[in-house]
């Protein structure tokens, strides 16, 4: 695929934002590729992200940047980036015991279809260390203890070995431990977790329980950022599967994880594409 | 169609419980037209339904019952009871301002989909009245007061109206009250509820207005029986519809119309038809 | 809700026309409150959609359309208009024996959800005169017989029924006739079908027994602008529901109701909203 | 899990069916752990599946299998059989370059969850003999020349190294050559097939392309038996996504990958299950 800059921004919504973003971009002759736009009206605020090819440029990506600064300025952008298809994106996966997200992952990873690396994975259990040598990744062992120093102990070796790769993505597949609060704050934004619930329903542990006991007729899965408050981290993609009276909690478990690994890696994959933007706890994901 | 007679029941499961009932059957010379078993590890109950043509008994559904009614107590039923598709259901309707579910269920006993009578829709505003007499229906207007004493005043007609009826179905069409401990026990089994929320999720008032607060990315409708827990009992159908950022809080509502309507007309044909039973607080549909 | 101006076209894709039509929005002041935009890689076609709030501009729909009018002819504009929610949109629907479809039409008629008038109902059977009545809207009866021009005198009829109200839109809400190449032609773009299939399987007729007899394990409903092909033309809308081995033809027929209604209802809003585009057999739907 | 034996069987619908064998299961103090019936009043014919746990036994599976013999045969079955979930099922997985079926089958088979052997993986090329080595299976490179002689000489050799492990299921996962009737006769009711369309649409090759011509707005992948009549054999299982007009048929095609994967890993369990019996062309799948 041909080389291609994406640019996304939000900033306070006002008159005649597309039409600067626009002219600007036809005035530097950009071939748009991709281009997607929305108006909140609750938060007041704008969105919008465009994929530029490449070679459509009389420049390089930096000055794209210093002149798309100007532009972002004058909007008053609350955030904002150019992204480069030429500098791959990195991803560190956190898993505890259970496969099934790991496998999906390490296998788009190994197509070629997430389109980003996979720096190592990193469990606080050994059972997967198989998987990812299997795959040729790294896989580094750190137990967590219970007690809460060993557990500070653990977690610093988890941030350190994280932050050698300094990834775009740290993602939590299964991985069943609670990422201690300064770390949330650290990786805001890069740090995903993949629920086995449909959130807000069923926070917390042994989800498919809760939706057992509680007799639900559909299960689900939640992509989401985490946050130091747990499970209600902004949203970036759910999916659901009907269930009967004859599914038991053990049923619900096995036949969530189709679902679960499927919302991960859509969610995950929106994210390293630069389509997730924040708006306060919401996100806006142009799919 | 021709005359059929539903029998249900539930009782502690054991081995040769469908020997038992299927036996007894053959042996009638029971035509079975639908028949539909479980068995719930968790609970230790069995439950089944079985549809049989009256017209391959040499015998009516006195005898019938009768008859069975040795097995039921030498199972030790939990509940159980044998229906005849001859004598017509009949449901009330308690409607409050928005229409969406009462035309649906209207439209449906209308055409003769329902299989069912609708008595009488009672309404604690006036909005509706039109929609029911349209249909030929009688409406019947209850203001609820606010007061603890005008409430109960306006629920004790509302009991009188809909026990005058004794009928099959109580139905919550979008009645935006609710209903006191009192009349959910007496009820009990026959109080349907269409929730606007993918229970457990979103209790209460406003669901949608909670939903893009949250920032899902799916919302539901949940059909449940009506216990004195509030958007607690058990759940009897739920479907979800896929949103996304662009939809505002009043989107929600507007698209999830369909999926309430749909949820609704769903989960009351089950009960209707002696497809559920009740297992503490999960339901067994045999759909 | 407040008057607003709905802006459609599509055009040969170029560089820099969303620059420069929201360029024009913005120096005449318009409050954008949707926009939406699609460029085809394989038809090489732009599209989009702008709603603009009536009260932002400073003069009225014909100095708009005057105005843009220059803007449609320099981008060579394949189709463009301007719609004005102050000017109620009309349709008109055509039905035979079943009744799904036309109660969901009229029920979300009559409580405003459809945002625009039906002005009548016309049958080839009178079995649904009663439904239109009782709804108030007049019903016409207008046998089709099956001699070829005791079948072209019938749709003389329709069509002159259906041109005196210049509707926006002619529904056939399980109409199940086929209509004449030149009344496809003339009503091109406003001809809406509802097809008990999901397209382009089961074709033509009995969709529901060809599904039965080929075993598919989901059916479906496709809502299409009709063409004198039958059933391929350009397709609005679809949606499936899951079945099993154990639903007989007619237990389909009888569920795949509630997706035939849904979707043709779903299908026709899109196109009273203009938010259907065509580019070639295929639609842009900006939903 | 304990050991479980799995009866299966088919034969002519009458009266008393279930009672004869729940009777006899009963007789020999069978613990049914689960149960399925199915009377198809269009074939009929009448279907069941029983798992019994095999210590609730005093005898072993032959013993089993002689005295169910003679209720079969009272029954006139049509096909019925009694497997052991002591004796691992085997497949066979056949591929060409598009790995996300063979990535998604190994995964599960090496994380345990498919519950059976995949005794080697053949392509009739090599780009996936890496993918089957690193899972540390046997990949056996069979190319198919488009010459006849040559053609039948490859599939002389796939036949011979297939039949090497008499496998329980042989998995055309996004194998995209035609196998030749002999062998689809052969291999009758073990032959697996994912095609990435929602049959009976779309057809033969490329129907990712055929999908985007027609316009489709949701498109599905299918899970079928093969019979020598392409694409038309028996139906295990099928799902859809939606689409809209801004996907192009590649982005169909990546999207698509997701629900091939799960719905030849969900037909595939099913049929090691011995879930799928078979009625003609149609299939009954216990779920």
């Amino acid at each position: 695929m041909e080389r291609r800059y994406t640019l996304s921004l939000s900033c306070p919504d006002a008159t005649g934002i597309v039409a600067r973003i626009t002219t600007f971009l036809a005035d530097i002759d950009g071939w748009i590729v991709e281009a997607a736009y929305h108006s909140d009206p609750d938060s007041g605020n704008f969105f919008t992200r465009q994929v530029i090819r490449a070679d459509s440029l009389s420049f390089g990506v930096d000055e794209l940047r210093d002149r798309f600064a100007l532009i972002a300025d004058h909007l008053d952008a609350h955030q904002w980036q150019v992204t480069d298809s030429a500098v791959r994106k990195t991803a560190v996966v956190l898993v505890s015991k259970e496969g099934h997200c790991l496998y999906e992952l390490l296998a788009q990873w190994h197509s070629g279809a997430l389109g980003a690396d996979i720096a190592c994975v990193i469990g606080n259990h050994a059972d997967l260390a198989g998987v990812a040598s299997m795959f040729g990744l790294p896989f580094v062992h750190v137990p967590v203890p219970t007690d809460p120093d060993g557990k500070a102990a653990a977690f610093d070796r988890i941030r350190s070995e994280v932050d050698t790769h300094s990834p775009d993505a740290i993602v939590l597949a299964r991985f069943m431990q609670v990422v201690p609060p300064r770390l949330c704050a650290e990786w805001s934004g890069r740090l995903i977790n993949i629920h086995h619930g449909f959130l807000p329903s069923f926070q917390g542990a042994r989800p498919y329980h809760q939706a057992h006991t509680r007799g639900v007729k559909m299960i689900g899965a939640t992509c989401h950022y985490v946050t130091a408050d747990l499970d209600a981290g902004p949203i970036i993609d759910q999916d659901v599967i009907r269930i009967d009276h004859s599914d038991s909690a053990a049923d619900m478990a096995r036949r969530g994880r189709d679902i679960e690994k499927a919302v991960l890696a859509r969610g995950l994959a929106y994210h390293l594409q630069d389509r997730v933007l924040l708006d306060g706890l919401r996100t806006v994901v142009f799919g």
